[in-house]
């Protein structure tokens, strides 16, 4: 490809607008540009990288056995009807009516589209397992679309979901889906981790994320320092501490706070140790709780897992704080002084509070706290519950080593489905027996659009883009230098850009009338891996110059040989 | 491919609702099933289809020096207020709103949102001439959809935008995208024409569709059949008679007609030559006529061409035919009693009927019509214009030979739009002389998804499709008989499937256990151009018999030519 027949668009500045990195690069890069909040046209640069993305993709899901399927973006109403997500799943879902003011949906993805599907097509137990795929553009009416194509409401998805008539059968798949997406990020040339994760709102049993470590990465991830285990924080489990509880040694006394509204004031103020102060946080309650709110107690210096909080049984879904006015109103106390002794709501401590002696909490009074509370002396036990994040240096739950975190990006989700979406649709075959078996199923994602900006996030420099091979637009860029004014120059830089396309050889071909400054700087911001330099001067030796991109080192190769160094790399 | 690991889904039956062939096949053959009114799922041998359609597409586009992007499938509704088609497009385009209330489109074309790129991103003539393409999905709210893909209201279009600073620029590229089109469907291996055409609703100056040549086509497309000239029905020129016309040799007389209220009454009742007669058509007049209604006449045997009606500037756009209650009121007459005699509103006459004589025409008095009418002595000549349909046998407009008329499906359309959209936008650059200039455009269209159907129709007989080779999902499929039976049948089927994979052929391994019987008639209806049957009786002689999809020959092969053989062909 010549520059001068192609749209490379780069920019000089950084826009404004955008606030990470990978977001900045892509603009200036040229392969992207916005059309409105959320929505992005790819340019040709763009265009190349997302391909790779999908070629890869669709090589290893053809190699894992999922068949190519191509779903309507546009899906029917009464599907998510069936299902019950027409209810849950709130305004990201966008609903429209065709011209016959029927419901429709722009899909965000496609569980009930597929099921539909299996439960027409399929009859029978011989033709499961199933595992059907698709790489397709899907909607999600984000409320705030940020970080580009990171997080936009339009994007390409490889969406896969697989039929099963035993949990051995998914089991299988899913460990066969899980070992492809290991295949395609390492053939993607990016350092990621699968982990733990949990299911969220699209229901289901076990699943793993795939996370491209970043550090502006919106996910913490958790690591053993010795074995395998790695996790979602939102999913790592915190074990309880294993030392027993240390004995009492103060008396409960009602101390006077007025000051202290928060943990911080009141360590500071009254020189405790933030791990003998706790946090008392309250939230709507579920409606089995036969209650309207519920206390969860975590360390002072601990965060609560909103995930882990959800789950529990007397908890509302979705997790909902309490207003200030509802906790005066029940409790008589303002939010800075809340604590379990003499606690009128039920609470639920985290296995850390289990464990503590001696320690300082609200008094449910307003300005006044209790120190040197102290379990089954002051007060009785409550239910006890893992309810918050691990922090680094926490025992991996795996029993091996102790826990790191990172920061990652998702790229990949994988779930064990159950029978969630068949069952509400009543998706069955007939079984070995004869008879009618609901069907289980699992789903795999990945988040093709999001990872060419996961990359970047990864790979890049104060300069630009360090594209890994296998996504890089072009393999090599040929750099003439004022070839406008040498026609020697411009005689090998043709000549060489002739051989590197017989060559099999991605390569573009810098024939813009520019300052050689520009074409370097757009080469290193575009991110093309290798480059050749074409200049009067080393001519005169029978050389041209080579940089590599990611080591930034140049060397000078004779003009015969450049396109089979080139190539050896 | 092994046919167990697959999702073959044919089907015996053919499936009452579809109305052409190709929908019937697909749905047959496995290819596609509905998912609602014109939203259909492209099942695995569908989408092996699509795939090989859309590479050959993206090949000569990217041969013929055209750049892919990828626009949103969603694009905002103020582009389409600044274009004039938020008011124009009608019910067709989906209006949709954000969650932010904001108005949205689903694109059926991309005009609109390319001209808002290449305004902000071109500023330079030198960035120019620039051709840019997508594939992609869009979507169309018909309000009737049918014969499957053919006319969906999801598809897939290969959209090409090209932008020039002259008309001689725009004239260059539309001749590389007419050449590109025509390699297109030649790799396809498709029986097609390009053939004038009409620009519709899009705007602009030239424009061609191509045309699959198939009986069951939409399109009537007139060829000569002694040049290379070719258009589509609504398109092509209808030339005045040669000959002069004739003196008068009857006089004028009002005849009682109260029987004959069509031209097929009038022609039996009265012994007249239906060359004789003329009928009289009455549409809305356009703004310019300061007048309600206009008649259009053309020959008793001839038909009106609504677009050459509709371009009359008399004639209002779109074309609407007056009432029954509008025609009396102004004319006092019936639509069966209506002639040029006596006509109080304006009148156009096709070119033919100016040089008629002596002919019948209502007399705009219920139950009665003029015979022996002549222009010029009974009234004065109206204006003449081309208003017709031409009709075999007429000659052709470009001067050599007669016309014939064909049944085509477009599956392409090229357009010089000139300046519609860009002036519309305000997209301009600097010219040479440092001047904005507004940019001229092409648009280049190939509906992908309709190609499928449209080679069905062209290529198929009773038995199911048959493929042209670069587009079969599979080239060769394996058919083992009874090998459930007979493991020298499966050791030499597994040997052939292996090989044929090893050789780089698209295979499909048969080793369902069914009847032979089955496996034929799912192989003829998928359409799969080559097959190898492997039997025990024939293995005894060491051979596989060869059967061709299109010849519908068998052959016997050495089982250890089999494969090389198939290569061959």
């Amino acid at each position: 490809m010549r520059s001068s027949n192609y749209l490379l668009s780069t920019l000089k500045e950084t826009p404004s607008s955008a606030e990470v990195v990978s977001h900045q690069l892509m603009l200036r890069a040229g392969m992207i540009r916005k059309l409105a909040s959320g929505l992005y046209t790819w340019l040709p640069t763009g265009v190349r990288v997302l391909q790779k993305v999908q070629q890869i993709v669709r090589e290893e899901m053809n190699r894992a056995g999922a068949i190519e399927i191509n779903m309507p973006v546009v899906q029917p109403g009464d599907l998510w009807q069936e299902s019950g997500r027409w209810e849950k799943y709130g305004p990201e879902l966008l609903r429209i009516k065709d011209r016959h003011d029927r419901d429709f949906v722009l899909g965000p993805t496609h569980e009930e589209v597929v099921t539909e599907l299996v439960r027409k097509e399929i009859s029978s137990y011989k033709q499961l397992p199933l595992n059907l795929y698709q790489i397709q553009t899907k909607f999600r009416d984000e409320v705030r679309p940020r970080f580009g194509v990171m997080r936009s409401r339009e994007f390409i998805m490889k969406d896969a979901y697989s039929f099963h008539l035993s949990p051995e059968s998914l089991d299988q798949t899913y460990q066969t889906m899980f070992n492809a997406y290991c295949r395609i990020f390492e053939r993607l040339g990016l350092e990621y981790r699968p982990v733990l994760a949990d299911n969220g709102s699209i229901g289901g049993n076990a699943s793993h994320e795939f996370q491209v470590l970043a550090q502006s990465g919106e996910d913490d991830i958790v690591f053993s320092d010795s074995s395998e285990y790695a996790a979602n924080i939102e999913k790592a489990e915190a074990l309880a501490p294993s030392e027993p509880r240390q004995t009492p040694t103060q008396p409960m006394i009602l101390v006077d706070t007025p000051n202290a509204k928060t943990i911080e004031q009141l360590v500071e103020q009254f020189d405790l140790a933030i791990e003998q102060t706790i946090k008392t946080l309250v939230v709507v309650a579920s409606k089995e709780a036969d209650c309207e709110l519920v206390a969860l107690i975590v360390r002072g210096d601990h965060t609560l897992n909103e995930v882990k909080a959800e789950h529990h049984p007397l908890v509302s879904a979705p997790l909902q704080f309490a207003s200030d006015e509802q906790i005066r109103a029940i409790i008589g106390a303002g939010p800075g002084s809340l604590g379990p002794v003499n606690l009128p709501i039920p609470m639920v401590i985290d296995r850390t509070v289990a464990q503590m002696s001696d320690f300082g909490a609200g008094a449910n009074i307003d300005d006044k706290h209790y120190f040197g509370i102290n379990w089954e002396r002051d007060l009785v036990l409550p239910e006890v519950a893992d309810l918050r994040n691990v922090v680094a240096g926490d025992p991996s739950p795996c029993g091996h080593g102790t826990l790191q975190i990172k920061r990652g990006i998702e790229v990949g989700h994988i779930f064990q489905l159950g029978d969630v979406y068949s069952k509400a649709m009543n998706a069955t075959v007939l079984n070995e027996q004869g008879k009618s078996q609901v069907l289980s199923m699992g789903c795999y994602g990945i988040g093709v659009s999001r990872i060419v900006a996961a990359a970047i996030e990864q790979n890049h420099d104060d300069k630009g883009i360090i594209w890994p091979e296998a996504l890089a637009p072009f393999q090599l860029i040929i750099i003439p230098m004022n070839m406008h004014k040498s026609h020697r120059v411009q005689k090998v830089a043709e000549q060489l850009y002739q051989q590197a396309q017989e060559a099999g050889i991605e390569v573009l071909f810098d024939d813009r009338k520019e300052r050689p400054g520009v074409m370097f700087a757009d080469a290193e911001l575009v991110g093309i891996p290798h480059t050749l330099i074409i200049g009067e001067r080393s001519l005169d030796n029978g050389i041209v110059e080579y940089k590599s991109r990611r080591q930034g080192e140049k060397i000078e190769l004779a003009i015969e040989q450049a396109i089979a160094h080139i190539q050896s790399l």
